[in-house]
């Protein structure tokens, strides 16, 4: 790839760009995005006019810019989050109807747990997971499950390194760590109380994939109160096996006999029977080329 | 931004690689995303390489590339699709939770609707509709009531193109198609009876956003009998009313009294009031680099 005079290559240059939005920062001036990111204020603009013409930034009217919708729906043909979130959300939903507080699928990205999907209600505990947004491994239900199943050294990097503490209860030192990974795997979950506020209980089970390897956690945000954890546990751990099963049936190969229908389309989609054996056939226009701005764009910040 | 010899920039080769990979070609080898991009195999190895590095795309282990879970990450972070979907959730749900079938929420991007959720069940009616994917406007209930409120220009145009026939009853010429729109003015909803699979029928009404301009169609895909549509027009009603009045409460000025609390969060993130209250305060730990591979990568194709 090109490389400018700094020797940066283009594709740095706008991952910078990109890197410039947060969940606090969706809408950005030039001069904002040019701070952001640490490019000067030519090249910013010079960038930004090009990732605007592709769609993957898009200018408001106050002159603000937001990531484009076009990158989100490109990042919809990843099975890693998509697929995977498309294949546990009905049993994500079920978990949901009954407890109404927080039901949520997180997955090991790096040295934390990324959240693929939140269900929310109204009236809910507090509880601080976005999706797309990520948590500390040792402070997270989630990420204390994905942890306890992660290779050895994920875990010696984690252990070794400083360990973020949100309330006094938050984990705080190796040696209660080990012990509570060790936990984990003897028994099949975890419950965190107040771990990252003093009001919410995590609770998480893995999620097993091809070959019986962790590949995602299911847990639920609930009040961090006197209840019995078990039926939540109970709850969890048969939406996981449900959608073990469910990951089983996508990957399995065509001709397996417990493959869901729709061919090379269920790595990524999971819609009603009739609809996933209906896909592959199903005719589909070519679509025409996208217009540069869409009509969200008339509310804005 | 650099051009190689062939006056194309480096970003525009990217996009390439981006729109090699489609619902039915998740995973993709190196000769593969060349053919399929129209890059010389040389410039697809080279720029593979280093969309890698970012995380963009994901070698798995048998040497196929998907798309990366960084790049789903990224595109998180816009409210033009995540955001009104996090917006919109809570009420797609509780009209799942009644109808069963299938719910679903989409925006216009060109001359499509582009569907930012898709709730379905597994018995539900057969449906084309993906997350990401997207129809043409006249075939879609969504799409037509996205047309019928869209910018006369976009009118024309899809007026004056060619209608792709899904099945017989299919809306197929102009004519039939503006008295479709205007009654769709007039109804404030559409139901299309099998106009895209015989089997079924999509009932959709507009979401207004801020200025009462719409800015996308919540809709009901079910089964095309003899069952009143009534009903679920009242449902779809009450739920795009109920997502107004939240899209109205995220993007008020942070004095209106009506506002969502949660500051810069609320394009965003819909999670519960405590959750919204509490975010904008929250500590947040720094995050760490993210490493090039994930567990994900042990279940592949």
């Amino acid at each position: 790839m090109a490389r400018s005079s700094d020797g940066r290559s283009s594709l740095s240059r706008i991952m910078q760009i990109f890197a410039a939005f947060d969940v606090d920062a969706v809408f950005l001036t030039i001069s904002q995005l040019s701070a952001r990111s640490g490019l000067a204020l030519a090249t910013t603009h010079r960038l930004v006019a090009e990732m605007e013409q592709f769609g993957l930034l898009e200018r408001q009217p106050d002159k603000t810019y937001r990531l484009g919708v076009r990158l989100w729906e490109i990042a919809c043909r990843t099975p890693g989050a998509l697929g995977l979130r498309e294949i546990a959300m009905p049993h994500l939903q079920e978990v949901q109807a009954r407890i109404r507080q927080h039901t949520q699928l997180g997955i090991l990205e790096g040295q934390e747990v990324l959240f693929l999907e939140r269900l929310s209600a109204r009236e809910a505990v507090v509880n601080v997971t976005l999706v797309g947004g990520r948590l500390p491994l040792h402070a997270s239900s989630s990420g204390l499950v994905l942890l306890a199943y992660a290779d050895r050294p994920v875990q010696e990097e984690v252990l070794s390194g400083g360990l973020f503490r949100y309330t006094p209860d938050t984990i705080q030192n190796s040696g209660e760590l080990r012990t509570v990974l060790r936990k984990i795997r003897q028994d099949g979950f975890v419950c965190a109380n107040g771990y990252i506020h003093p009001d919410a209980r995590g609770i998480a089970v893995p999620i097993r994939g091809v070959n019986n390897v962790v590949v995602a956690a299911i847990s639920v945000v609930v009040p961090n109160d006197d209840a019995a954890t078990a039926p939540f546990v109970r709850l969890l751990q048969a939406a996981s096996q449900a959608i073990s099963q469910d990951l089983h049936a996508a990957y399995a190969p065509a001709a397996d006999p417990s493959a869901t229908p729709g061919g090379r389309y269920r790595p990524l989609v999971s819609s009603s029977l009739d609809s996933m054996q209906y896909l592959p056939r199903a005719p589909r226009p070519a679509v025409r080329q996208r217009a540069p701005r869409n009509v969200l764009d008339s509310f804005g910040p």
